[in-house]
C-alpha cells in the first residue's frame, strides 16, 4: 500500500522497482500534506508542476534521486516558482534554478513546493513569518523550529524524502531536533549559494533535512558540487561515502558547562547518548565549553548583525513596515555599526576561534545536544527573542568556526519528547560526522511512526583515497608496530589468509623480530594476514620506515584477489628461520614467548 | 679588510671562521651607517645594545644567524627600544620582543636599531614620516620607497645583512625595487604579527629585505614559526629549502595590460627578464591582468581603509593633529563606512578573487615588474597621493588575494636604474617563488658595489616531505612511465648505479616490458638507475599502480647508501630474460629496438 510506504530512498527504490510510478508517489505526497491540515508548512505548493515532472521521468534510468520528492525552503530559487523569503513584498518569480536545485533536478528529484521560514532566515523558532505558522510535527505545543520551519515539518510528516533548508545560526539543525528528523549542515562552501537569498553571506549554507542519515548523505553527494559562479563555493576533494567509524576522539561539554536551562531530562538523555558513543568505541573527553559559547555570542551581539543588514539592503531603512516586527527589531542595531566595528569584530572572532582550536586539540569531533531544552509556542509568544537565543546554544558558534555538523535523532527522551544530538567537526569532515551520526540514529521518524532505518554498517572495502595494505607481522592489530598504521589513519578491513603460495620466515637480526614472506613456486602455504586500508597520502611516510630486505608488493589472498602488502627480498633470507609451518606471526611469537 | 666585507651570510660566516669577531662586524655596521651621512634611515640606533649583544655571543656556536646584524622597522617591537610607527605621540618602550624578533634573537642575530617608515605603515613612497626622510640608496633623486623605507635603505647600503619590513600593500617589495635589493613578502600568517603595530590586521605581514635571495630564505626559515598567541598565525607544513626549479608555468601581463605609465625602458627591461624566464625552462603565458588591477583598487577604495581606521583607533578623531597630514587624509574617508559597507566590500573582493583564480588556472606563478615606473622626490612633493598609488600597481592586490611573493633585482636597466621583478604565487608557495627568484637575481647589491652572490643550485638531496625513489626501467626520464613520477611532482636527483649486488631481468609478459631487479648473494652487477625525489603524499597512489611481481623496497646504491626503489619478487622471474650483463634498461630497449 503506497499510503504506508516510507519515503526513505531505500523504500522508494524498492517501490519503484516493484511497479509503483512517480506519479503515484507525488499524489501520495500531496495526500499526506492535505492530511496534516496545516496551511503553514508551504508558502507555495507545486502539485501540477510536480506531477508533470513525475510524468516526464519516463522509466527508471538509474539516476540517484529518480522520482524522489523533496521540498525547498522559500529562500532558495526553483525555476517557475516564486521566492519570498517569507517577506511578501520581497517576492519574485525565479527565472532559473538555484545551483543546488539544478543538481537535484538533474539527479531526478521532484520539487513539491516552497516551504515556510522565519523571515529572511533570521530565527530559530519558526514563528517569525507573516504566513500561517507551521505546527511542530510531533507536538503542536512546541515551536516548529526555524528558520527552516516548513522544510523540517514537511519531512517529519513523511511528505517528502528530504528537504532543503538553510543554516547560518542553526536553522538546519534546531528544527531537525524539534521534529525528530536528521539535519545535515555541510561545511560552508560545500554547497553553492547561487540562487539563495543571503542572510549572512559569509556564514550561510544550504542544509538537508532527511528521514535518516543515509538518505541525507546521498543527497549531500548529489548536491555538493563546486560552483565557479559562487565566490564562496569551495572545491573540496571528494569526501567518499559513509565510511566505517574508527574509534574517534569526541569531546563533550563538561558538567559545569553543559547548559540545559534546567531541563534535567535533556541532560540525562544526553548522558545516555554519550555513553552509547563510548560503547561504539569513541574516546570521550569532557571539555570546558566556554570558548564556544563566547563565539556563539558574536553572531547576534557582534558585527554579523550588520551582515544581515547588508543582505536586506535598503528595505530596513526605506520600507521597514514590510518586515516582520521581530526580524526588524533584531536587525536595526546593525545599522549603527561602523566598518571599523566590523573589522574589530572579526579580530575578536579570530581570537576566540583560536581558543576553540586549543580546546579541540587532539579531538576529532564534538558531540552536543542539538538543543538545550524545548521552547513552547506559549514561551515565544511571551518573549519573541530570549527563547530563540537559547535554542541556538549549541548551534550559533558552528558556522562562525567553519565547522560542519549533523543533528540526528537518538530516540525518545524519558518524557517522550524527541532526543537529538549533534556531531560537529572541522571543515571538510562531513563524511566523518555523518558516519558517526549513522551509528547513533535511533527511534521513530518525525511524526510518521516509521522505524528509523538501520544504521549503516562500516565499509569493508578500500576507499578511493586508500590503498589496501596486507600485513603479516608486527604491524598487526595489537602488535608493536601497529601504531604505524593506526597513527596514519589506517583502519582494519579484515583478517584473512594469503593464497597457499608463500614461504614465511623470521628474519635474522632484531629485536624487534621481523617476518619475511616470499612467494614460492612450490611448497608455499596460506599465511594469516590482516588487510588494512591505509590513506594513500600516508603510504610515503609508511614506506620510508620499512627497512631492507622488506618491500611493499602485491600479495595474493586466499580468495585469489591481490592487495598491496609486505613481501621480502629472497636475498634477505640469509640466516632467517623458516616458520611456514606455523602459518602465522602470532603463532611464532607465542611460541617464542612460551 | 672588514671595510670591504660584504655582509652576506656566506661572507660573514667565512669571516667569523677566519677570526673576525661580532664586535668588529657591529662596529663596521655603524661605521657604514655614519658614512651614509643620512639621518633619516633610523629612528632609533642601538649601538651600545648591539655591541653588548655581540660581546655576549661568545664563540661561534652554530646558530644560523650567529653574529648577523639586522635592522627592524619601527613598527615592530624590540625589547628595550622604543616603538614609534613614525608617530612620536604613539611612541612606547617595548617591554618584550615581537615574536619574530625573539626568533631572530634566539638564532643569534643582532639588532642595530629601528628604521624609519611611512607613518603607521601607510604608503609606498617613504616620505610620509615626521622624521627626516631617508634618501634612496642608489639615487637620492628618487623616493626611497615605503612604507619600509629605512629598512630597505639600510640593507642597500650594506649596513646590515637583512632587515625586517612589513607589507600590507607592497611595503616589503616596492622599496626593494627602488633600492636594488631582495624583498621577500611571505604568505600571510607565516610570520607571527605578535608585537607588530597593525596597519590592516587581516592583510599585514612582516617582510624581509636582504642582499640576496639565499639570505632572505635563511632568515625566512628562522622567522616562519607558528605562534599560538597570534590568531592570524598559520601553522604551515615545513616548506623545505630552496628546491630546484622545475619548469614552471608562469603568467605575465599581456601587452594590453602591462602598465608602465609610459616608462618604455621599464617595459623593455621586463621583456628581457621574461625572456630569461623562458630560457630557464619556464612556460610563459600572457594573461589579461585586469582582474588583478580590480582587486588592487579595493585596498584604498574599499572597506580596507576602515581597517586602517580600526588600527589607529581614536587617534584619528580625537588627536588628528598627531598624524602626518597625508596619512590622515588617506584614512579619514574610512570613518564614513558602515559595517554593512565592510561586508559588501568583502563580497566584492571574494567575487574579484574568483576572477583572478580563473585567470590563474593552470598557472604556477605570476611574474610582474615590481614597480611600473620610478617616482622622484619631486613628483611626490607635487602630488602626495597619485604617484604613491601608481607604485602599488603590481603589489596592492597581492595580500588581498592571499598570495606570497618575492621582489628580486635583475640587473641595471639600460639607463642604469635598478631593474626588479616580482614572482608571485598562491599562499604557501614561498619556497617555489624564492627558488625561481634565486635563478633570476642579477646585478649589483643596492649601493654597495658588491657582486650579487651566485644563484643557488638546485638541491640534490631528498627533502623532509619526500622519499627517494630508485627507478631502473620504464619510469626513467623520457621513458613511457616517467609521467607517473613527474605527474606526481617528483624531481630527478641524480643518475647513478646500484651496488654490484643485483641481477637484472626483463620480465615475461607485456607490453610494456618491465624490468625486474633482484638482490643476489653472488654474481650481481651494478645496474644503471635514476634516483628521484617523490613527495611522500604521492607514494600511495604510485604504489597502487605497481603490478605484481614488482615491489618497493630498499635498493643499495654504488656509494653504499640505500634508497627506496623498485625490486622484484624472485618468484616473479619465471619466464624472465636475464639482462644483468647489459647493466641498464636503456641498453636493453636499445637492443630490442635494434
Amino acid at each position: 500500500m503506497i499510503a504506508d510506504l516510507p519515503f526513505t530512498l531505500a523504500a522508494l527504490r524498492q517501490a519503484y522497482a516493484s511497479g509503483v510510478s512517480p506519479t503515484q508517489v507525488i499524489e501520495e505526497a500531496f495526500r499526506r500534506l492535505d492530511a496534516t491540515n496545516d496551511p503553514g508548512i508551504f508558502i507555495h505548493t507545486a502539485r501540477d508542476a510536480a506531477l508533470a515532472a513525475a510524468r516526464e521521468l519516463g522509466s527508471y534510468d538509474g539516476r540517484p534521486l529518480w522520482g524522489v520528492p523533496y521540498v525547498a525552503k522559500d529562500n532558495i530559487d526553483v525555476l517557475g516558482m516564486p521566492t519570498t523569503a517569507a517577506c511578501p513584498d520581497f517576492a519574485y518569480d525565479a527565472t532559473r534554478d538555484a545551483f543546488v536545485v539544478a543538481q537535484l533536478r538533474a539527479a531526478g528529484a521532484i520539487c513539491l513546493g516552497k516551504a515556510n521560514l522565519d523571515q529572511f532566515a533570521t530565527g530559530l523558532v519558526g514563528v517569525r513569518s507573516p504566513y500561517p505558522v507551521p505546527l511542530n510535527a510531533v507536538d503542536p505545543a512546541i515551536v516548529p523550529g526555524g528558520s527552516s520551519s516548513g522544510s523540517a515539518v514537511a519531512v517529519a510528516h513523511g511528505i517528502a524524502t528530504f528537504s532543503l533548508g538553510t543554516d547560518t545560526a542553526g536553522s538546519g539543525r534546531v528544527p531537525a531536533a524539534l521534529n525528530s528528523i536528521v539535519g545535515l549542515k555541510p561545511t560552508l562552501g560545500a554547497f553553492s549559494a547561487s540562487g539563495v537569498v543571503p542572510a549572512c553571506r559569509t556564514l550561510d549554507t544550504i542544509s538537508i533535512f532527511a528521514l535518516n542519515v543515509s538518505d541525507a548523505w546521498d543527497v549531500f553527494e548529489v548536491s555538493a558540487k563546486y560552483d565557479p559562479k559562487d565566490a564562496y563555493s569551495r572545491d573540496f576533494p571528494a569526501m567518499g561515502g559513509l565510511c566505517s567509524v574508527v574509534p574517534t576522539r569526541v569531546a563533550v561539554p563538561n558538567a559545569n558547562t553543559l547548559e540545559t536551562f534546567g531541563d534535567d531530562i535533556q541532560a540525562s538523555h544526553f548522558h545516555k547518548d554519550v555513553k552509547k558513543l563510548s560503547e561504539l568505541g569513541c574516546e570521550v573527553t569532557e571539555i570546558d565549553f566556554t570558548p564556544f559559547y563566547n563565539v556563539a555570542k558574536m553572531l547576534y551581539e557582534g558585527a554579523w548583525v550588520a551582515e544581515r543588514v547588508a543582505a536586506v539592503g535598503l528595505r530596513l531603512t526605506e520600507k521597514p513596515e514590510t518586515m516582520h516586527p521581530t526580524t526588524r527589531a533584531i536587525l536595526e542595531p546593525g545599522l549603527k555599526l561602523s566598518a571599523a566595528d566590523a573589522f574589530n569584530g572579526m579580530y575578536r572572532l579570530k581570537d576566540l576561534a583560536r581558543e576553540c582550536e586549543f580546546a579541540m586539540a587532539g579531538i576529532d569531533a564534538i558531540c552536543v545536544p542539538t538543543i538545550p531544552h524545548f521552547v513552547s509556542v506559549e514561551d515565544i509568544t511571551a518573549d519573541p527573542i530570549g527563547p530563540n537565543s537559547r535554542l541556538g546554544t549549541y548551534t550559533n558558534f558552528v558556522n562562525l568556526l567553519d565547522m560542519c555538523g549533523i543533528a540526528v535523532p537518538t530516540g525518545a527522551r524519558s518524557d517522550g519528547r524527541p532526543g537529538s544530538l549533534t556531531i560537529l567537526a572541522r571543515k571538510g569532515e562531513d563524511a566523518m560526522v555523518a558516519s558517526l551520526a549513522a551509528r547513533m540514529e535511533d527511534g521513530m521518524v518525525g511524526a510518521t511512526g516509521w522505524d528509523r532505518a538501520k544504521p549503516l554498517l562500516p565499509s569493508d572495502t578500500v576507499g578511493a583515497d586508500e590503498i589496501g595494505m596486507v600485513v603479516c607481522g608486527a604491524h598487526m592489530l595489537g602488535l608493536p608496530l601497529n601504531p604505524e598504521l593506526t597513527g596514519r589513519g589506517a583502519r582494519l578491513l579484515r583478517k584473512t589468509k594469503t593464497a597457499a603460495k608463500y614461504s614465511f620466515y623470521a628474519l635474522a637480526g632484531g629485536p624487534p623480530k621481523r617476518p619475511g614472506m616470499v612467494a614460492v613456486a612450490e611448497g608455499g602455504a596460506a599465511i594469516e594476514v590482516e588487510v588494512w586500508a591505509l590513506p594513500k597520502s600516508e603510504v610515503g611516510g609508511f614506506l620510508a620506515g620499512i627497512p631492507s630486505p622488506l618491500c611493499l608488493g602485491s600479495v595474493e589472498l586466499e580468495d585469489g584477489t591481490f592487495e598491496k602488502g609486505f613481501l621480502c627480498e629472497s636475498a634477505g633470507l640469509v640466516g632467517a628461520t623458516e616458520i611456514t609451518d606455523l602459518g602465522s606471526w602470532r603463532a611464532f611469537i607465542t611460541k617464542m614467548a612460551g
